[in-house]
């Protein structure tokens, strides 16, 4: 639950906060005096039980769509949704409901054509979680809201509070970011005062690559992450969301028991996103780690030692999204991972450094995509490419 | 989950349905085929966990405000949520989140003035209902939404799944109806042209009193109903909202294991309210049963020797709201429940007699509004008051 990226800005409609975290811009949502203080600054809520040494973990999300194909908007939807769990290293989920507006302005047609699309969309990644849906509601609205919320009782083991890192644990992210950017020009194409800004530094062609690239990884589960996050004994974790990288490390920062701070040196980017940015004067806040983003990876604290290996294993995984939209090299391609960051002592806060690397994430499906990533970026000192495994595998720092 | 009651019909902004009952308009709320079809024609969906004997329920809700008050607003949307798992018999809740839009029309001290109450209102009656709220989302929307989702996981004695009437049993109803029509009619007051039709009915200061007392209504959570039902062992139930006590009397007997049939002879209704309804040639379809309401009370299958004192153990609780909002003769004043019809052997079907009883249920705090309420209907034949002991405590059938 959090503010929202994308489109949504763009049209006015931007997104207030109300976290699972426990903070409202109401300032209404800590839990009543009486009640535990559990939950408060986490991805879901977590409700100790009176069965057993069970709790409950929950978490909603709902926002407008951002992206025009509403079967991925449902996937993304869902993902989004299931991502505030994953963030606790939960893998599964024992019910998900969905929320839904039609939009009063939809007629018979478009209305029979879009919602049933969206559903699947939600239903299929909930089906990937291991998870379905058995609820919700749905009423008529101005806009469309796609949403849902993700239920769970675990056990103690099942899930890991997100404010164990200590100095020497580095920072591993598990989706590139951009896809704010990516959304945004993508809906520019049509829009020739916005084109204009940006088209010397990209072509309409790669826009496109851009936004099916932002669309596959706002798709893509974080599911795999929340598993190996046990494997290799993370410390703690957060979504990517609606603050962005920057804002989201600080939050889980503040969260931390030992005297850490968050230090960022590499800024993952979907290649020529950076570029977009600065052309058009830093509005998005990306090399700033203030730009908005929608079902975004993780951010993950891991001993120094394991965090090479979690990002192997990431990419070997089967990457269950290729095969179910019928991609080419779906089958053990898996998912990028990069450490970006490292924590150090400090007073539980988080920064990016003047100068960060921005690594350029080339778009998938297309090999040419990876070759422009790399080769493109004379703009960028710091850029280099992201198929380099020295960015996968090491440390950023020496 | 139901369709909304009240002002949202108004304006457009009817809203569609998606049960927890696993229906929707789309056909696709249906559990996948692989999962088990529980939940169907539930108020709650019943999710079998993988720990001991436990069951995760739960279920959401979320509409467009029809009342004025925000703080009342806040308590409404509450007990509607809380109400689907009430009529399971089901009195704890684990867990709340809330759902809430602020309107992008609203300006900045509206928003200021308003939402925190709608969110205290909420807070309050979750409280009320031993729970509280530890999260949930926001979002800028054109309409404001007000909703929430409640979730509890209990053991198999907590719950009663609604499918074991029998012949023989009585229908129970612990809210009146109406409440669609006194808020109407409350809108009503500033539309010349509206209230014209039913000024010859009713006063403004009747309406006014109504509206109140619907608001009242709405805002009383159903917990001492859920309660009761495990003392007096009731085969079945399930809260009266958007498709009005045919509609909800209708599903409920779909899901009997029993051949049985829900026959309904009386129809408690806020006083005046039949009268409105007539006057507006029926618009409402509050006499055909049809009428939405919003947080109703539960209609309740019970054993005919427990019904009379299910009622009069209703009217001997205290009623926790009355002191919540600082009205005189809260304590030990209780809530009303009337018998409402019989269960006969039949095809899974019900219907309302050819000339309902109507019982004008008087408006509380006045004592004019009940003298009023058996005084001036006569124009209704079948009206009487709902003070009299007959009402409450024998069955409706010789």
């Amino acid at each position: 639950p959090d503010r929202l990226g994308g489109s949504d800005q763009e049209d006015g409609g931007s997104a207030a906060v109300v976290g699972g975290d426990g903070a409202s811009e109401f300032g209404q949502f800590t839990p009543a005096a009486h009640g535990p203080r559990l939950g408060i600054g986490m991805d879901s809520c977590v409700i100790p039980l009176r069965h057993g040494n069970l709790s409950l973990v929950q978490t909603t999300d709902f926002f407008y769509p951002l992206v025009e194909d509403p079967y991925m908007m449902g996937r993304i939807a869902c993902a989004n949704v299931l991502s505030d769990l994953y963030a606790m290293g939960i893998t599964e989920c024992d019910n998900m409901l969905m929320l839904l507006s039609v939009s009063q302005k939809m007629n018979e047609k478009d209305r029979e054509q879009v919602m049933p699309l969206m559903i699947k969309g939600f239903r299929d990644a909930a089906e990937e979680g291991g998870t379905s849906v058995t609820g919700g509601q749905t009423v008529v609205n101005p806009w469309i809201i796609v949403g849902g919320v993700a239920t769970v009782v675990c056990q103690p083991s099942d899930f890991i509070m997100p404010d164990s890192a200590v100095p020497g644990d580095v920072l591993v992210l598990t989706k590139p970011l951009g896809t704010q950017v990516a959304v945004n020009a993508h809906q520019w194409l049509d829009m020739p005062d916005r084109w204009n800004k940006i088209k010397l530094v990209i072509s309409k062609d790669e826009v496109e690559q851009a936004y099916q690239e932002a669309m596959f990884n706002m798709a893509t589960l974080n599911r795999t992450a929340a598993a190996l996050m046990h494997k290799f004994n993370a410390h703690a974790a957060t979504d990517i969301t609606g603050f962005g990288i920057l804002g989201h490390a600080q939050n889980l920062a503040k969260q931390q028991r030992n005297d850490v701070a968050f230090v960022i040196h590499n800024l993952p980017i979907i290649a020529k996103m950076a570029a977009i940015s600065k052309a058009c004067g830093n509005m998005f806040g990306l090399l700033q780690g203030t730009s908005s983003e929608t079902s975004g990876g993780l951010l993950i604290c891991l001993p120094r030692e394991q965090a090479a290996r979690f990002c192997s294993e990431m990419k070997a995984s089967r990457h269950d999204l290729s095969g179910a939209l019928g991609q080419e090299g779906g089958g053990g391609d898996g998912q990028q991972a990069w450490i970006i960051g490292i924590v150090e002592k400090g007073s539980r806060c988080a920064r990016i450094i003047d100068k960060p690397r921005i690594i350029e994430v080339p778009y998938r499906g297309s090999i040419a995509g990876s070759q422009e990533g790399s080769n493109n970026n004379n703009n960028n000192n710091n850029s280099s490419s992201a198929n380099s495994p020295r960015e996968i595998q090491s440390p950023p720092l020496a």
